[in-house]
């Protein structure tokens, strides 16, 4: 993160602050910290406040900028805490619980106004740009994010480090929206909701199984030279199962319980590698059977809050492209080599992979709370240096990133950045030499002694949820060939040329490739506005002249009009989309 | 049933209790009903009882049947019957329920046996053949199946009307015992069990993945030409879900409960047509859209309990090919003979579409229990009549089986014998008028009115992990050529000899052929056994002859030797298997 910014909008959280109170001197003041984007303060207000007003607090805030300050911190005691925000209930609450942690309150007096603070804060005010903050929004939010508890006005603010960056990131929300994957879901009729289902539980429409599968299709035939094998587990298990391999206690709230009309305790998988681990445990195993590599792309359960769900982007259900390689300690290397080339292929046909559009992290433990992992420490450094060395070896821009390894190992994560400059982390490799050992597998060395396999956890697309709802956005609805649920649309200009155009339809089928037909009962205009809503790479118009000369009228969505071609001539067209 | 046989099973019991009186006159009785293939009494005994003491028990049924009896039956007032049972305190509790539910008291006397018994009996005992029953086993039984109650001692028999009926079933038995899919599970490397996953809950192998896709695939490619679209749906959804669609108030027990972090009451889907019916409902449907055909192969869940649980036959997590086509009601028996033909040609894949070797059962309503169903009668009874006018029309062999229907709308199941001569229902069809109508679904007609589609819910193999065990028995592992996980081992009988085994391999690869390699580092001998025990339908044997010939000397596990064949040759071979 860069400090300076964060700074700044920390800094310009207090001086909204100042500002709502010039507007509403009866204002009490909950929290107002920066965020990733910007920041928001939230208040109990004596009067209201529409986004009308907006501009006008922004004005504020500029003045306070213009006359300037200079961040100071003091340290007090409870009772003088207690006594500067003699008014303020909110914060009063606050000191009570800094109080009773034992934690020395501070305070930060920026300007006029002071606050209840553990900074950061900008040295002086000039350090912000007065250009290049923007309030948003404004929004209801309870006290403590506890809904019995007092609703409360928030308003947002964005920040940036300079007027030009704010403008670029106001215009990616723009078109972001304009691309939103909920929108464009409906508009594509690739998923449903059904408030009887509940949320964060996507039906899967006709088209938008066919993009579902046409992702997971491919990964298959780009990884099956690899020699991976698909398994198939249920979605439930005991609570030993997650006991075993520490998710029980590393998961807690996020695991949905199970419960029948039996004592057990059953729980839905987070995760397939437990399961996966008791395929592998089911038979001896040797070292000349090593590697076994299992894929499954199945459904885990994350029971998020619904606060916390949006569209596919966060759900309940969440189909991973899973896959687990149980290899030697000599194997790794190659076994990683293997992944990484699959994931360059598959992010190269999304045309993703290329310089400046990626880069890798290398996901390592935070040295500040080695109680989040399990293992012991010289078998993590191991396992770090091994993954930094591969991503070195494979010349990869990438950062050793501290804190964002999974429970049991490191991982190389894939970052990639989307159409409108928005970056995603998707396919994942882990390096796990810890979950073997808590399941006691085994293989049979050279030497006829027992030795632990090696597990590594990979994901190409991740999350198919999360993933489709990334690619949505990013091609706006507009996929590649390979990706569309309708590749070919058919429009026949009037009822005469259905039978021509019924024959055309049949060579499509024996190639495989999916077509939609538009009877000539629309008008032709009507047709053809649909399947540019629709998206559909290809139009087939078909008349007489068409029927005569055995060919078909193209319309290609991304390169315009390609008059009439044969049938074959199409397909070389398309040969390599 | 066969009422007569079903008396026979029953009077044994009785005469089975009258030996074991003479073995042990201070045992205590329980209960002894009829079986399906027999019947079983429960005693406690005063003496331990062993499998070597059967066969004297069976003849001192012999002679109590050779003595001869008439049963007869008289009505009691409670206290004669408190009377006549003063000694058996089973008999004491029985007449306690019996007089607090208000019902009449009965006892049977059967020579000189009397018991507290509803019946039904023989009308003497020569309607009993004493050679065509046999005591087969002891086992433990709690008392009213409680394990909180006194464990008693259970004695089974099998009966049949004739010596030679019993002989079959017994022999039939022994083969069932030979190919029980859980030992041969094991042999194959199909499926496995993990006492930390839990049971009724199978992990599939490689090979068990290999054997439910081709299933799946197989029935995929059948259904293709007539219009399915897969769908997919989430495990889970709000109990609100199943409320509308009455399965809350019909599974009961069995729904797993799925509880998070929230309040919201989750349940694991028992079936798929209330998900499926969402995605229906997801936007507006013209009767031009109709029929509507969504198809998916997932897993549902249902709480068995675990006494109940048996391999794959009984599990909680069941693989369901689903299928739901939603019509208008015009379209209803076109696309019943679709589903039907689907199912004809699926099942003479797998040779069992034969004359006598199926039946197919019209499933209605057991006029008797009409709060087992929703909708109302005039609905029902048309429903009824058209599936009888489809079995009719298609010329099945048919029965109407009244109480077989859904709780939702009558059945066409289709009935398929074994190998062995077992009966199994598999297929299904189910027309339903109801859920549409719960679920509010909705076409626009020709005359622009709303109205109610149908639904045809139907499976092909149904549950797939019950179908594989049965398939798995039934072709005793042996399985056709499109179904086995392994279709050719290749064996080089050198090292010398692997290069060229490694060509062939390419080329099976080529043509989708899934085969094992075998390598030379083992003996000949061995691995021809191996592929013997894997029951692989075609072995390669390649050696110097064959590298010169570019061919393979073949096995076929149905046909013995074949000889050197090229690949051409042998493609040409397994043409239509």
């Amino acid at each position: 993160m860069n400090t300076d910014i964060h700074k700044a909008r920390h800094s310009l959280a207090h001086v909204l602050a100042t500002a709502v109170l010039q507007y509403d001197p009866q204002a009490k003041l909950a929290i107002g910290p920066a965020t990733d984007t910007g920041f928001y303060y939230d208040f109990e207000l004596s009067k209201k406040i529409t986004d009308e007003e907006l501009p006008q607090l922004e004005d504020t805030m500029r003045e306070i900028l213009k006359k300037g300050f200079t961040p100071e911190c003091k340290t007090v005691t409870y009772e003088e805490a207690k006594a500067l925000f003699k008014d303020q209930p909110y914060k009063l609450e606050l000191i009570e619980s800094i109080n009773a942690d034992g934690e020395k309150i501070t305070v930060y007096t920026l300007g006029e106004f002071v606050d209840l603070c553990e900074g950061p804060h900008v040295k002086e005010s000039n350090d912000i740009d007065p250009q290049a903050f923007k309030l948003t929004s404004i929004a209801g939010a309870y006290w403590r994010g506890d809904e019995n508890n007092q609703m409360l006005t928030r308003i947002y603010g964005l920040a940036f480090s300079t007027k030009k960056e704010l403008k670029t990131y106001i215009q990616q929300l723009k078109e972001a929206k304009k691309r939103d994957h909920r929108k464009l879901g409906k508009e594509l009729d690739l998923f449903t909701f059904s408030p009887l289902v509940g949320s964060g539980l996507p039906l899967w429409t006709p088209k938008g199984t066919i993009l579902r599968n046409a992702v997971i299709d491919k990964i298959f035939s780009l990884q099956k030279k690899f020699g991976y094998q698909p398994v198939t587990i249920p979605h439930i298990t005991k609570k030993d199962l997650y006991v075993t391999s520490g998710h029980w206690e590393k998961f807690g709230d996020e695991l949905f319980k199970v419960q029948g009309q039996s004592d057990t305790q059953f729980v839905m998988k987070p995760m397939n590698c437990p399961h996966h681990t008791q395929i592998y445990a089911s038979k001896p195993r040797s070292y000349k059977d090593l590697p076994i590599r299992y894929t499954e792309t199945t459904m885990v359960y994350r029971d998020e809050k619904p606060g916390e769900l949006l569209g596919l982007s966060r759900v309940r259900s969440i189909s991973q492209d899973d896959g687990h390689v149980f290899c030697r300690p000599d194997q790794i290397e190659e076994e990683f080599a293997k992944i990484i080339q699959v994931i360059k292929e598959f992010y190269t046909a999304l045309g993703m992979f290329k310089e400046d559009l990626y880069w890798v992290s290398v996901s390592v433990r935070d040295p500040e709370t080695p109680e989040k992992y399990i293992g012991d420490t010289a078998t993590w450094d191991k396992a770090e240096a091994t993954l930094e060395a591969i991503a070195k070896k494979e010349g990869f821009p990438y950062k050793v990133v501290e804190g964002e390894a999974a429970f049991y190992g490191p991982k190389i994560d894939f970052m990639f950045k989307d159409a409108i400059g928005r970056e995603w982390q998707l396919a994942t490799a882990q390096l796990d030499l810890n979950m073997p050992e808590r399941f006691n597998l085994e293989y049979t060395n050279k030497n006829g002694k027992k030795e632990h396999p090696v597990i590594i956890h990979r994901a190409i697309a991740g999350s198919l949820e999360r993933f489709l709802s990334v690619m949505i956005e990013h091609f706006a609805g507009a996929f590649p060939f390979w990706m569309s649920p309708v590749q070919v649309a058919i429009i026949p200009i009037a009822e005469e040329h259905t039978e021509y155009a019924e024959a055309v339809m049949e060579e499509l089928t024996k190639k495989g490739i999916r077509y939609e037909f538009l009877p000539s009962t629309d008008a032709l205009g009507k047709r053809i506005r649909e399947t540019h809503a629709l998206k559909v790479p290809y139009t087939f118009v078909i008349g007489s002249t068409e029927r005569e000369n055995s060919t078909v009228t193209v319309e290609s969505r991304d390169e315009g009009k390609l008059g009439e071609l044969s049938l074959e001539e199409f397909y070389k067209k398309i040969e390599y989309k």
